[in-house]
């Protein structure tokens, strides 16, 4: 079967790093399998990605329990982003390979409070990091509440 | 908590009448939990949709063991994707609430062949039907192999 895509996992990935504790990130959730943390190049406002820690290039690599840690962890962030941004509409999104947009090659599911029909550029404009700080603080304790 | 959706499931949405077997589509993948099929109006050629076999509406109500099986069902018909359309970007997409751009109120992850800078409407054309035949067997003769 042809695959076709990049098939070894690059250890020293961005999100790698962070998992890795050598970067720093705005920390939304965390369990066993998972983290998740805000995007600080957001397609809307509140923008999340949720991350499995295993080593997943894309769809193709992901283990059973990591798929449903990665869409149980997605489940826990929308409902914290419906309650703290107080809107419904939330776009849950992963792309598989460069030509599908994917930059970062480690499996992340995008949670985008936003309109498929507002949807247009994967990455526009660096986010102010006190407001993501503040966002990922409110999103948290949506979570622990 | 504010949840703020769609929280009836209607049992006479398009989806739960083609799991009840009410209304016809072209099959790509079945099993006890899940149901792939070509979706009538793509946003690119060969784009597939899956669905639990749970009366979920969104991402809030999809239960742990549905989750790993519709993310391994996707994995599977991604897999005969890149075979049979010969590329290697797809998008995973799935819509919550109608403010997100959902249209069916059964939850439903989209599998496009297709970029996230080129990806627009939600639904543009209905697609010839001895098209979304042929796709659905070369998808699922992929599956199969």
């Amino acid at each position: 079967m042809t695959q076709n895509k990049q098939t070894q996992y690059d250890d020293n990935n961005i999100f790698a790093k962070m998992l890795k504790g050598e970067i720093p990130y705005h920390k939304v959730y965390e369990d066993d399998k998972t983290l998740a943390f805000m995007d600080i190049m957001p397609q809307a406002k509140g923008h999340v990605l949720v991350i499995p820690k295993q080593k997943a290039i894309d769809l193709v690599d992901l283990e059973p329990e990591y798929a449903a840690a990665v869409l149980m962890t997605a489940k826990k962030v929308m409902q914290a982003q419906r309650q703290v941004f107080e809107r419904e509409g939330i776009i849950q999104m992963q792309l598989n390979g460069s030509q599908a947009g994917q930059t970062v090659f480690h499996y992340h599911i995008h949670l985008i409070p936003s309109n498929i029909h507002e949807l247009s550029v994967h990455a526009a404009n660096q986010a102010d990091s006190d407001e993501l700080a503040k966002m990922a603080e409110q999103l948290a304790a949506a979570i622990d509440s």
